[in-house]
């Protein structure tokens, strides 16, 4: 690693907090997450907090759950991402803009062309989080029954991005000539036509968007499973992984990055960032006591639901006061999240019931309750372990819990020189110290 | 009709033009169609000329050309419409942005979540331009060999308008009551699960964005087959016409509405709006020098490209000077397009050469040339004579021939009391005129 390794900063903004209960949170704005004028107030303050990027995960269904926890949930109306995110390019000037598109319901002509035009309408701050959909609800959307086997979205995942990264090289960089004397528009031997035939996909191409400002908005991704890991060795420039405990974090960062090397990528060519849900208080005591007053406003079926999505199985018939059974019910869901719940059943002695509140209020997540001080300690020792290289910081009410991260938190991480006081550059590329991928067709000079 | 009937004015600008020779026009901006800076001067002064709405076409492929003719058009590179007009909703307030989104390569769910999305970030200004697609390159970038049967694809655009609009009503509008004391986010007596299993779509529903500022963002059409003017009666509040002959313009509005009243609709509830392509000059004869001048820029192939594009079949065994075979190969391309152009080449003696240079230039469709007040005249005269309820606006070439249309002209329409001097309302839908749809699912009280 060379020595001026920063730290990495996201905001996990879809839904604006993950927290169940931050609606209801004394000051918080009830409509945070499908409000406008909020939404532009959010990313301007991250901007101001020199934030990398606003990431915006993704659902294509109305979650999954009873409707006694349904009707209290904040998420059921929220701005689809890639709609939301060129206004937001329109009220900022530096921030990334990274949103989810799942490779399992769409089409990758529609998702090139769609990053490809946020990338230039934001002068290159795009990013494109790959997702395979594991919500059943999500099949049921999109005329089919039920989802794709595990391991077989990840092999559709990955000729997906095959196909959206050739359409993105449809074009050189230098296509474009405009000749307004002699008529012609562009190059034609800067034209490539991608004529892609695979297992799910057929695509010809050209894509009908010149290159990207970027060359590739910045390939994001979530997957823990082995096949997830491979395909982000393979692929992915950041990760937000969801890991809790700092040592499985380090032993999750080495392997990736050894798969990385292995083949044939530069480690440094990815930013592990963890989430993690934060909770600033001017007295360690005072945090604490926010976390508790916040979690006390969940209400308890919605832990339960919360549980139960997450394990992609029925829960009704669990003994609420004993630990999750190892031997769950089959199910579909990530398998990732279902071995870590039964792993933090087994080992910190959770019963279901205290599983569900948990992740009722804060998904099972990274967090950090304290001071400033005590926060920025905490960054600084994963940061410095080699457990991550920054974090996707999860507000737990807003706007309350983002104007303190980024008033008395990132100030902390600037004393310290781990967090940038000015953006180092024009895209978000150059921001996260990422090299601007060459086009495979048309490769330049100095590498040709 | 009542007496306060007004001209509407939509701009088409997907692309900027439709004139192949336009970014070579003297002062044109030759990237006038993908720069961002350039489409927000545009809408903005559109919006100063109080035009309804900035109308996006679109294409899912590079278009089919031959690479001689291909390299001179300007359209090859240009913004995903529904990534554009977000950014374009920040930048305005006023005038209406509708984008047309294909049935035939789309999935409802997401159709109607990024409508819904744009309606909301657009406060009401949101229109869909509902298409079924017929360039056979689109079908080669979505994993199919040829494109689907003309009929049919009529049948699965029903089915779609269908579940879109049942999705934006899964939600009454006072759905969402966000009562922080009890915890309750939304009534659940006011969510429909619209459970929709037809030919072509399973969806299950609900969208999880809340029901559109609009209601329903406004149904825009252009179909003048059988099977488009009978989907117009039965759907369209604003249609795209493509005629440029003023009796058969009457004809077509006469039977359309007639049409609107037989399936039970108000004949007012929809605004016909031929495409016109405008270009003003202080004289008669600076404008016809202004378009002799960007006629004589067109590169002749590029005519040809156009015509076979047309056609949907190859030309190149026609003889370029004589008429257009009667008896044309058989092709999947838009039949009214296609008759379109046998009879004005039968009916106006133009060989295969004439049509082809004519077709490069403007596409065969309705052209004013002349002075403001000869163009305001044209203008009253089709709308007087009900032949439309206003236009489509095309300009020649930008930024020039747009400032023209709102300096000159619509200072011209609005002495005549014939166009707006302020916006009427603040949506698309109270601008244009039309009503607020019921929410099929949840009918208001006075309607119940």
């Amino acid at each position: 690693m060379p020595e001026d390794r920063k730290i990495r900063l996201g905001a996990f903004m879809r839904p604006v907090t993950i927290h169940t209960a931050a609606w209801r949170y004394p000051g918080a704005f009830p409509d945070a997450n499908f409000n406008l004028a909020h939404l532009k107030r959010f990313i301007q303050t991250l901007e101001r907090g020199r934030f990398d990027m606003f990431f915006m995960a993704d659902h294509l269904a109305v979650l999954n759950m009873p409707m006694d926890a349904l009707k209290r949930s904040a998420t059921v109306t929220s701005f689809d991402p890639l709609t939301l995110l060129p206004a937001l390019a329109m009220v900022t000037e530096h921030i990334g803009l990274v949103a989810t598109a799942s490779t399992t319901y769409n089409e990758p002509y529609h998702v090139a062309r769609k990053f490809a035009s946020l990338d230039h309408l934001s002068n290159g701050r795009a990013g494109w989080n790959v997702v395979t959909s594991s919500n059943p609800k999500e099949a049921l959307n999109f005329s089919r029954e039920e989802h794709m086997e595990h391991d077989e979205r990840y092999v559709r995942a990955r000729e997906f991005y095959d196909v959206v990264t050739g359409l993105w090289d449809s074009w050189a960089d230098d296509a474009f000539i405009r000749d307004v004397t002699s008529g012609v528009y562009f190059d034609p031997e800067k034209l490539h036509v991608l004529d892609h035939k695979g297992k799910y996909f057929s695509v010809r191409g050209p894509l009908n968007v010149a290159r990207p400002i970027q060359g590739w908005p910045v390939i994001v991704q979530a997957g823990q499973s082995e096949a997830g890991r491979q395909l982000a060795a393979e692929t992915a420039e950041v990760v937000f992984s969801g890991l809790s405990k700092k040592e499985v974090a380090q032993q999750y960062y080495t392997d990736v990055k050894a798969r990385m090397l292995a083949v044939g990528r530069d480690p440094g060519q990815m930013k592990i960032l963890p989430g993690a849900f934060v909770v600033v208080g001017d007295t360690a005591e005072e945090a604490r006591a926010k976390k508790r007053h916040l979690d006390s406003l969940v209400y308890p079926e919605s832990g339960f639901a919360s549980l139960a999505g997450q394990l992609g199985c029925d829960i009704s018939g669990f003994d609420l006061d004993k630990p999750l059974p190892e031997d769950l019910p089959p199910s579909n869901a990530s398998h990732t999240a279902r071995q870590k719940l039964v792993a933090m059943s087994r080992d910190e002695g959770f019963t279901v019931r205290e599983l569900a509140q948990y992740i009722g209020g804060a998904f099972g997540t990274l967090e950090m309750i304290g001071t400033p001080a005590m926060i920025a300690d905490q960054i600084e020792d994963w940061f410095t372990s080699k457990a991550c290289d920054g974090f996707n910081i999860m507000f737990p009410y807003l706007p309350e819990g983002l104007d303190d991260f980024v008033d008395k938190v990132v100030p902390e991480l600037q004393r310290r020189g781990l967090f940038r006081r000015e953006y180092e550059g024009k895209t978000l590329r150059e921001n996260l110290g990422l090299q601007r991928p060459e086009n495979r067709f048309f490769p330049s000079k100095k590498s040709a």
